[in-house]
């Protein structure tokens, strides 16, 4: 008789409750999104849904009704009545016995929830230090995956150092690539003593966060120049202003990199400038 | 409210069944085992369970009893009663809101599977065709994670072109790693015309196989000298045989690499002596 084990409890195999049974859970075979609202209002649901799509090409996962997700995340949202909400779905392969071979014509699995933010505005008014950590993770970080677990590592590392986001970097090129959970920018004295805005490029195998397209639409806005060129770790602990940015708290000052303060240890006035900016993508 | 969506259906967040907030599907934050029986008998328990162990600690998972998890498996498969069986089991760090730095605390989340063994008697008579596939993976492959879509889409390209496993290389140095679910070895003559057995060496970022332990005594066995060095795909389809070797199926014989046959394109004679001298290891 095949059986299954949950904890402590056996059971025959065809009793298992599904999800048990999922590639996203064996393989991380399967793809998401975040995405968030300011005050009652879904933010940038079209270039979440446009990558989500992108993801589940990348994997070639079938069969996703895209139109019907974007319903599904209006609609649900709309039943949750909550103004600073966080919304997590997912696509998955599938359900069938492990096999890293998928049987043809899985039916792949939709999951989602729609849950309150927490409340991050200490971080934001005070800033955030984080720690470098060696990135770990696949060649292919530009698919939003569910394989998470180098992110994982890394943010637990840092948490366990004081850290709040794990800043990772390439071992080989010494390159910081991107946060554990956001996107890394320096702002920092070019040659000609000008003050500019740096951040991986899209070929740094980083993810196409949505975050960022904004963040450098209001770098655009407020007339500072951006180069899209990875930084090193000792030109960050060398920067003007540090900060990160992801889709839960858009932009999040760094006050310290590791061990060292970063300007005077408080939020810059150019990174808070680029927060007003932001602000105004969310009105 | 909180919201959570299964596929069409909407529900509050506390009615979601519990596996849906395992960070095994979330993030892939946990590590699994894969062992068999050959008739009725479980094969090299307790080097899976020491691989398990080390995997818990690489990832930090606390919390799992080993002893425990041994005496389930055990048990387990006794109850089956299945003669040639598959056991798969995972520890994940555990149930939560989803979060990338986890709460202290998670009570990890045992899972197993005892199932019977595909019939792989065809493949392993007349040997397998497989192609090479650029290693996407992570940098901590010894770990044995959950983290397996760069594994899966792999495979998922060999089955594609007809191949039946995918030898995975490493772009940057030219040289392969081992398969999407396996390990891969070459018998190629050395400068002093020796026939000599070739497999990457532990430290090329890949999985410590049990299997391959074995596979490397049977070679001793046979007075069939080894080289742990990775070979190239060039030196691949130059071999004089090739096999791969993994828990379920032990050896197989491979017998294409990509479009070239290699030999005569039959399971290679000392393939074969390796296997006879593997069933003495389980019989």
């Amino acid at each position: 008789m095949q059986l299954a084990m949950i904890q402590d409890a056996v059971m025959p195999l065809e009793d298992l409750p599904a999800p048990y049974l999922d590639r996203g859970m064996f393989f991380g075979d399967g793809v998401y999104e975040v995405l968030r609202s300011y005050e009652g209002k879904l933010f940038a649901l079209d270039p979440h849904m446009q990558r989500f799509e992108e993801s589940l090409e990348a994997i070639d996962i079938r069969g996703i009704d895209l139109d019907r997700v974007r319903r599904h995340v209006i609609d649900a949202y709309a039943q949750s009545g909550i103004s600073e909400a966080k919304v997590y779905f997912h696509a998955t392969r599938g359900q069938s016995a492990r096999d890293m071979t998928d049987t043809p014509g899985l039916k792949p699995s939709f999951f989602m929830t729609v849950t309150e933010l927490e409340d991050y505005s200490q971080e934001k008014d005070q800033g955030i230090p984080v720690w470098s950590h060696p990135d770990w993770r696949w060649k292919k970080c530009h698919i939003k995956s569910l394989n998470l677990l180098a992110n994982v590592m890394a943010r637990r590392d840092a948490h366990r150092r004081g850290g709040r986001e794990a800043i990772l970097f390439d071992e080989a090129k010494g390159l910081i690539t991107e946060g554990a959970g956001s996107s890394f920018f320096a702002l920092l004295l070019d040659v000609g003593g000008c003050l500019t805005l740096r951040t991986s490029p899209l070929i740094a195998n980083i993810l196409p966060s949505v975050t960022r397209t904004y963040v450098l639409r209001a770098a655009d806005n407020i007339g500072l120049s951006v180069v899209e060129e990875s930084v090193s770790c000792a030109d960050a602990i060398q920067a003007q202003e540090l900060f990160i940015a992801m889709t839960t708290h858009d932009i999040v000052p760094v006050v310290r990199f590791a061990e060292t303060p970063i300007g005077d240890g408080k939020p810059g006035l150019v990174t808070q400038q680029l927060m007003s900016e932001f602000r105004k993508f969310v009105g």
